[in-house]
């Protein structure tokens, strides 16, 4: 199972079994689903046909209508909807031909979805300052140096802003990398679920789309954003041209054969959201506030504790390697990726993703901490959290802030048992 | 795109554009959601979080208990949920390894599914008495030639009731096709998302989870039985054991990376409706008396008009065969499968799917209508349709059955004009 889901499960099942841990293990936006999303949803329940592959005329309309506000003129017949972004990413494998180039480390997931297609992928080491795409150089060495080796890359994926750094690339750096594609005729899939949770809404966003148009294909979802990952939704934004029109169809042909069309009720949400009324752009800026404050509270504990670390500036991630801290922790026998996950949740009782599950190298000492799990245990105090002004003086924030920092100091120290 | 889903938008828009036809060509029960279902799902809109893949405990228990009154005992760990019984066939056939026997005709998603998984589908023909399943003998003799050509089959696919042709393979005939499954060491995947509308409920069904149990998956869904297609909920249930651990675990690991899991409030929904209150049992037997009364009437249209056609027993089918009247066929220019579809849309305005999509001989004169998109376009003519104690008799559904038999009719004519 992906290990992200994996460690989720095991995390519940200790809970269930009276532990006390805590989670940054999980991409998961722990917050309630916005009311006049439910509404949307009960709104929807009598759409109990199978309709369209595609999705619904106004769904796709206001998808397009959401992409067009964002510098990307969209007509709707270049848009699919899907159960979440995971299949729209699935079907693409499969629609387009040759190899995969991902950045290093990346979301779960991408590497597995190629395979699955049959394909390979390789793995391009990230540039110093942010995740979610290939250093440009490395790029361009391991697409040729793969072509060598006799493989054919044709593709490559990038994640904007990032998962699992928490960062946004840069404009520069995404028209080095756009520029790559060009030369080198590569498709780019542009994954940007997390678009929506840039933490200081004056932050640039270029988008490959807006660089390389006729060459990107955006994918999106709610999942993150509006914190209904449990609901399902994702869309996908094909280029206008001949080239969009010729995936797009094989994409949809998967998409008949492996899951038919996003749920019907589910289109009615989608269309609401989507459509951007004045109460889901406040939601949304409130929770990406939410999301920076807790982020920047658990990057400053990893800085704390003696780990480098990319300051996170969307999403709700933060990626902390602790090398500066190698010789206190090879003393305890921490030695690897693996290891530091283990030690971390049997040590301490905090849940991480290790480096490597994301591609990273087993033994760099990364791991990815998803800070999006910390805003309460109940509805009650998510919402308060979600409201606050300063979500870190609220006692169930700042309890589980310190546990984390504890933590992480704990790592650094030169005593195994001097900071539990 | 699979052909089913292509015909279905094709007479959608042909009806936007002003066109009156008749459409036999769908495989949706158009009825509308049943009230206490739509209360569910808003019961169920809280439910936000992705939550475990398999889906949450208290429903992976009501499906357990749906296949345990179907004398299939069955512990929850044996269950997995999804979004539609179609990702879970698919995710089954990358799951498990080795080529694929599929009846011939049959649904028209399983051989794709089987090549996305990188595999080969081999059809073999059915009997004479029902579809469903392959002919026995002519199962044996498929998979010892596709050996022999150096393939390997290791799977064969049963539809319990059957789609397209509307019948039930008799328990004689799933004892046969087990038996060589056990001497061939075939696993059964038995889809057996019809299962409920079996028109008479007298009807025996043997399913083969109960003559093979250590080598069969089943798979069922909520689209069919409750027409709720559109929700997109679906199930499936390994073997206790190894095996189906093994391949369970394979199920989830491709679930994980593609689709994740049934959205919550699907979940909510489908706990309701596997738990089987008597309210569901009510509607489940009013929505199969429906569809038997119906499928049995355009049966009897395609028998009038001089076609062979099985006798519907199950399900929203009949798959007649215009054998009998290939001269008069010939003599306006009709002399197969492909061209028998286009004549019936074209000449009598009936969308039916010719029997070639279905893996059935482009040459055969066959093809698959859909009885269950005739009662009635409103919400208030479905709703009567369900309501009478006579549907046939109901204006709305006379007045569209007649225009099934004068097209029926105007196939067998020497005259192409003539029923017209």
């Amino acid at each position: 199972m992906s290990p992200n889901l994996a460690l989720n499960e095991l995390v519940e099942r200790r809970r269930a079994a009276g532990d006390s841990l805590v989670h940054l293990g999980f991409g998961e936006a722990r917050l309630p689903a916005f009311a006049p999303l439910t509404a949307r949803l009960t709104a929807g329940a009598h759409r109990n046909a199978y309709g369209p592959v595609a999705g619904a005329a106004p769904v796709r309309e206001a998808v397009a209508g959401y992409f067009a506000r964002r510098r990307m003129p969209t007509d709707s017949d270049q848009v699919v909807v899907g159960p979440g972004s995971k299949p729209l990413l699935t079907a693409l494998q499969f629609a387009v031909p040759g190899d995969v180039l991902v950045p290093r480390p990346c979301w779960n997931s991408y590497a597995p979805q190629v395979r699955l297609a049959g394909k390979k992928a390789f793995g391009v080491p990230i540039p110093a300052e942010c995740g979610g795409v290939p250093e440009p150089d490395a790029l361009r060495r391991t697409l040729h140096a793969a072509r060598a080796a006799g493989h054919d890359p044709r593709v490559v994926v990038l994640t904007l802003p990032d998962n699992p750094t928490g960062t946004l690339a840069p404009p520069r750096l995404v028209r080095e990398v756009c520029a790559v594609a060009e030369e080198e005729d590569l498709l780019v899939v542009s994954d940007e679920i997390y678009r929506d949770t840039v933490h200081d809404p004056a932050t640039t966003l270029l988008g490959p789309a807006e660089v390389a148009p006729g060459r990107t294909v955006v994918t999106t979802g709610l999942s993150k954003s509006l914190a209904i990952g449990g609901w399902r939704i994702g869309a996908v934004r094909f280029p206008a041209g001949s080239l969009g029109e010729r995936i797009r169809a094989e994409v949809l042909s998967v998409a008949s054969d492996m899951w038919s069309a996003l749920a019907g009720p589910m289109q009615e949400v989608a269309e609401y959201a989507f459509g951007e009324p004045p109460e889901i752009r406040r939601h949304l800026a409130a929770c990406a506030r939410l999301h920076g404050a807790v982020a920047r509270a658990v990057h400053r504990a990893a800085v704390g504790a003696s780990a480098r670390c990319r300051p996170p500036t969307a999403g709700f991630y933060v990626y902390p390697d602790f090398e500066p801290v190698r010789g206190e922790l090879a003393a305890r026998g921490v030695t690897d990726s693996g290891s530091l996950q283990l030690h971390l949740l049997d040590r301490y009782g905090v849940a991480v993703l290790a480096g490597h599950h994301l591609g990273d190298s087993h033994g760099a000492l990364r791991f990815k901490a998803a800070t999006s799990m910390l805003y309460g245990d109940t509805r009650k105090q998510q919402e308060a959290a979600l409201d606050a002004a300063d979500p870190l003086r609220l006692p169930h924030v700042g309890t589980v802030l310190t546990r984390i920092e504890e933590a992480f100091r704990g790592l650094s120290s030169r005593n195994a048992g001097e900071a539990a």
